[in-house]
């Protein structure tokens, strides 16, 4: 294994004012190329700590990137403090979105802290130059895949059993849907992926986020879908737009988080609010009804709930969400999802459960929650 | 000063499955009390390594705080290897919204890697007693304020003449926001806030995130506001709902993705889609009046674009929004935005750019675009 290690400069980082998004983005790139990622490390805006922390970086490993700090405002010091750690003269790259360049040299890399700069520069320039430094062999491969509607606990038990010497397992556990890591020969990797999918098949999402796995049944089945969103207030429909390409299978989203946006553009009558109130499976079946009727929609979901800290409105607890769905023409399928924790949590567990809830209804016509 | 790092443990952040939102969290808070945080660092899933890597940190600092590796599952290894670092017994630390309590012991500090029980635990558990065993000197203070629609170059001379030696000064771009911070003695800080919002009177948002100040700004005005969005897809929505209680003020997001959408529910006219384009002032301003139309709203935003990478519409390069904006019964103010980057970056930048207008408008009466 080739062991590399990421440094990232910067108080910002240090104060959390920034989180670290870079570090995330190399080490999903080095880690599925096969380097093996040793050690991430935040150092702060003074450049003699930051000279000896990657010298100690330097001492552990084959290669570091350093990101941050090569700027021109007053707290980028990057440049003075890594210069001397540079035995033989580095060679600058390209910056094709930005002013700072970068600098490649025996085993260190600098790149900018931006993010859209330093991910092209270092998949444009940088990349190339380390493969042909660091050439990695090629008998190990790494896989993810993503299970959705599952919580760790359903799963781990599982995984134990798929256990053996050439095979390492990772699963992670993201608001409501799961990551799976393999990482091993081949064969042993493929035999561990089909013996997942054949466990829970509906749960099964593949490689890559549920949205893009969505985008692409969509499309291939040639269906559209529309969105009646309450407490997500667009959280899904940003979802489904972050995927290039997603007004080809993607209409639009009525956000009716007044109730009487409901009324108006969803045709929600105002006794089924009254009577059954706003988060309940009346309320968001008829949302459902309401896009089937004011769109040419394949497919309809509503989502509509009271998340916390506090219950705004009395009628239901904190953390109560209603989901309804539907495939034109077919019965809507409605229930109640707990997501009574933290307000930005229980987004994206709401988020998960209606596009697991989707990816079930559109592959495998298979209901959710009746 | 007090000195702390933060270590993170787990596979997953060093293979940029999971974003360190931990680390920046509990850099936030320990900074805004006033510890220095020193480092971050993230350790792989093995035991020697993390108690070879606390053991380092706790040299350098006066307390440790570690995140995750405390549950149940496979590759769960914090707990065994951390353990023989306490010299003392450990105080448990009780988890009210999950299963793995943590410890505090000599300046090691053990949390659970969910966020949720990490922050809880972090903020009701741990930080009572670690402030017990650290006390702060209370002399300086710490701020952060947001400008918007100002890019780093516009204001970081200004920075430069406000700098002095009792003053740290931090300038910190956040897409289409920057991130201004003041660390120093409470007159100095209060000095320099005060230059900078009356040298950037209308871009001023002051502390906290720009939706909140929108949310607090709203609500004491008693105003309404309603959104019509095509290419940010519901973005400024979830950011708006993001704060608890924007029903307050928030009536609804009209996500009209595909262009039938915004004849349908917004009164777009087919000649102006047509003549126009969809992403032309035309369109965003007729998307205005058809929420003034549609809805009780005060203030009205529409958003229409083409986002990378690739302009799937011919009309116009990918890269270009066009926002409208106007207080009801006002002109409307409209125009064009460069968001020619990746197509993340630029829904952040479409988002920012609105808020930031809205936020002009609402506040200050003033136009952004014409």
């Amino acid at each position: 294994m080739i062991n590399v290690e990421i440094a990232s400069i910067g108080d910002e980082i240090l104060r959390g004012m920034t989180i670290n998004g870079n570090a995330a983005f190399l080490g999903r790139e080095l880690n599925s190329l096969g380097y093996r990622v040793l050690r991430h490390t935040v150092f702060p805006d003074d450049p003699e700590t930051i000279r000896l922390g990657l010298k100690e970086c330097l001492s552990r490993s084959s290669f570091v990137i350093a990101t941050g700090g090569l700027g021109p405002t007053l707290d980028d010091l990057t440049l003075q403090a890594a210069l001397p750690l540079f035995s033989e003269k580095p060679l600058p790259l390209k910056n094709t979105l930005g002013t700072a360049p970068g600098l490649f040299g025996n085993g260190l890399l600098l790149l900018p802290g931006i993010p859209r700069e330093m991910e092209r520069m270092f998949l444009e320039e940088a990349l190339p130059l380390l493969q042909k430094r660091f050439p990695l062999e090629k008998n190990a491969v790494f896989r993810r895949c993503t299970l959705c509607l599952l919580r760790e606990l359903e799963v781990d038990p599982f995984l134990r059993e798929l256990q053996k010497p050439d095979l390492e397992i990772g699963i992670y556990p993201a608001y409501g849907t799961l990551q799976i890591t393999l990482r091993g020969a081949q064969s042993a990797v493929g035999d561990a992926t089909c013996a997942i999918q054949e466990r829970f098949p509906t749960f099964f999402i593949g490689e890559g986020r549920i949205e893009e796995a969505i985008h692409r049944e969509m499309i291939a089945r040639k269906k559209t879908v529309a969105l009646a969103e309450s407490c997500t207030g667009g959280a899904i429909a940003a979802r489904l737009v972050s995927v290039p390409g997603a007004s080809l299978f993607f209409l639009g989203s009525i956000v009716a988080y007044a109730n009487g946006w409901k009324e108006h553009f969803l045709n929600v009558r105002h006794d089924t609010l009254k009577s059954n109130g706003v988060v309940s499976c009346e309320t968001a079946i008829e949302m459902v009804e309401g896009l089937f009727e004011e769109s040419d929609a394949d497919y309809a979901i509503a989502v509509s709930g009271i998340l916390g800290p506090v219950a705004h409105r009395l009628e239901k607890p904190a953390g109560t969400v209603c989901i309804a769905l539907a495939k034109r023409g077919e019965k809507i399928d409605a229930g109640f999802v707990d997501v009574s924790t933290d307000r930005a949590v229980g987004i994206e567990l709401s988020v998960h459960t209606a596009l697991g809830a989707l990816w079930r209804r559109l592959v495998h016509n298979t209901p959710t929650f009746s």
